[in-house]
């Protein structure tokens, strides 16, 4: 089916961040390509800072924190495009795939964009919890993405088939997929009376 | 039988490509890390053999096709920690990272491969639907990768949070999240009277 290159849509970018938290990073580590998950969240700027954050122990984002070249994928899947042949059927996604490299967050400002971190995977969360200690901090590595290249792409249309394939049988069409937060299970150590707080609320059905 | 990386899950991967059909394939060209999604399948082998395909247009896909290293991460992600605190608030997931290299399907078994990657996205499609044109199959690089070496790791635990923050108000829990394709959508040159088919019908409310 034909792709849409409509351009950059840096709108569209920050929306799928803030739908898809973990992207995916990649490096080089003595010549060889390695690639890992990585939670992310985008900052308001054109293109937008990727924020990143990890242990200080893990030896990758220690690398990745020198400055190497990384590349990093982010992507949603939308549905199926299910076509009257196999050829034509495919995946309806958005993706964004980034250059760049990281430097990192200077231990004043690290609070902040852990902040940012937190509100972008549960927004309205950090009001509602206490501030982090200053040993929390320092055991977490918080990088900064500068974007020096993307790109984007948009698969979300009709099965394209041909004449002879439309006037055949077989079904075609497209599955939406959905991603959802259905429920909110209670810690087994949480106290009674403690309620599901605004954030968490909020989040519950809703599609991002 | 035996695993031949103890520790890894075996059919705990097959499960997770069976469950997310895009994986994000990284190699290096000139020096430089490059990450892609990709739509994948796994063979029944341990570890699996990765089957991945796209045009033959795709320089990209061409560049691994001539056998050079590749990482490949797949990765769902399966809900939300919410803990006491920002800094044991994380997600549950679960994540293989696999190294290896790509060789081309001969264009003798590339049918038979494309019918696994269908039928892997949208299982029982191939019995629906015609075989593919020559000229699609003349279209389509397969690739196989081989699996060299790789990591499997999964979150999937309670809030971990310190006694201190157990005792104070905030509220703690799991927010699972859910991927369901809850309807199909007739193509809008769809002829009147084809009804949904069985594969469709099957993945319709259903969770992988």
């Amino acid at each position: 089916m034909a792709e849409k290159f409509p351009g950059n849509d840096v709108e569209g970018l920050r929306r799928l961040v803030r739908q898809v938290p973990v992207g995916h990073l990649a490096f080089v580590d003595k010549g060889n390509p390695r690639v890992l998950p990585i939670a992310i969240a985008a900052q308001d700027d054109d293109p937008p800072t990727i924020l990143l954050h990890g242990s200080t122990g893990s030896h990758w984002l220690r690398l990745v924190a020198t400055g190497i070249p990384v590349s990093l994928a982010v992507t949603a899947v939308d549905g199926l495009v299910v076509a009257r042949s196999a050829f034509e059927s495919s995946i309806h996604y958005r993706s964004a795939v980034m250059f760049g490299s990281c430097t990192p967050v200077i231990p004043e400002a690290r609070e902040a964009v852990l902040e940012l971190l937190t509100d972008a995977l549960i927004p309205g969360r950090v009001a509602e919890i206490r501030r982090p200690h200053q040993r929390e901090l320092a055991a977490t590595l918080v990088l900064r993405m500068t974007i020096e290249e993307w790109s984007w792409k948009v698969s979300d249309g009709w099965p394209d088939d041909p004449a002879d394939d439309v006037a055949g049988p077989a079904w075609a069409g497209v599955l939406p997929a959905t991603v959802r937060y259905e429920q909110a299970l209670d810690s087994p150590d949480l106290a009674s009376g403690i309620e599901i707080p605004p954030s968490v609320a909020r989040l519950l059905g809703s599609d991002g």
